[in-house]
């Protein structure tokens, strides 16, 4: 299984792994949402490796995930803040959260609830549903291709 | 960076991480999904290595979110199906896949739609909610620790 060749797979989860899903990027995301910005507090809370951790935000700056760029105009140090692009993996990150709270910790080890900060009001479990509202389980979906002609490419989510 | 120091980490998504965001774990999973069961079909399908996919795939029956059982009685091939645990992880597989459709194709580009068999109506993009309906995004969210005295452990999805 070659790396290069996932990052122009025809399949949207392949180019998303290829891009984040290598084991660290989704840590120094998980970092990055929760306002990490600088090079030596990523070192610190993750404690990798320097060169690992420069390869991993180069990767994710060049994926458009992250932007480099000086602390002020004329610093030469630098944060990382995520994109748009990057935030958007906000459901992503909560739906990893919430699923390591149900299924790796038991209800008393739990370490923390998301909340809304302006009301207090948790987060509520992602539900995947249809646009009409149905709430959906994995034998509900299917994948429907958009070539024309294509047909369908199997049951799929 | 140790890996199996992250398994018994403090947080859920490291956890997650570590069990599920290998490389090639989550391209497993992706095919588990999408209702692949045999070995060799997951070789076919992935491009993988036997040695690397028999690792994978222990550790994911392992980890509880594969079953790893007889194709029938007395049959000595064998199956990997989706665990409560493994299915449970829809909203991170779909979160994925339109998280890739959205930023890693072109609208023209995008390979494929999900969309519920029963209805036809599309699967509706993930939005984070408050259990009190409000849409969050990453600046709305807090962590409150669990531990009482604890106080917050600062603003993080």
């Amino acid at each position: 299984m070659e790396r290069n060749s996932l990052a122009g797979a025809a399949c949207p989860v392949a180019r998303s792994v290829s891009l984040i899903g290598e084991w660290g990027s989704l840590l120094i995301l998980r970092e990055a949402f929760g306002g990490t910005t600088r090079f030596d507090d990523f070192q610190r809370s993750l404690g990798i490796s320097r060169n690992l951790l420069a390869l991993r935000l180069k990767k994710l700056v060049e994926g458009g995930v992250l932007e480099r760029r000086p602390v002020a105009a004329d610093a030469k140090r630098h944060e990382y803040r995520l994109t748009r692009m990057g935030e958007d993996l906000l459901p992503m990150m909560v739906a990893m959260r919430q699923w390591g709270d149900r299924w790796l910790f038991t209800p008393e080890t739990v370490p923390a609830d998301m909340i809304d900060t302006s009301t207090g009001s948790q987060v509520a479990p992602l539900e995947v549903r249809s646009l009409a509202g149905r709430t959906l389980s994995r034998g509900d979906i299917r994948l429907r291709s958009r070539k024309a002609g294509a047909g369908t490419a199997g049951k799929q989510a």
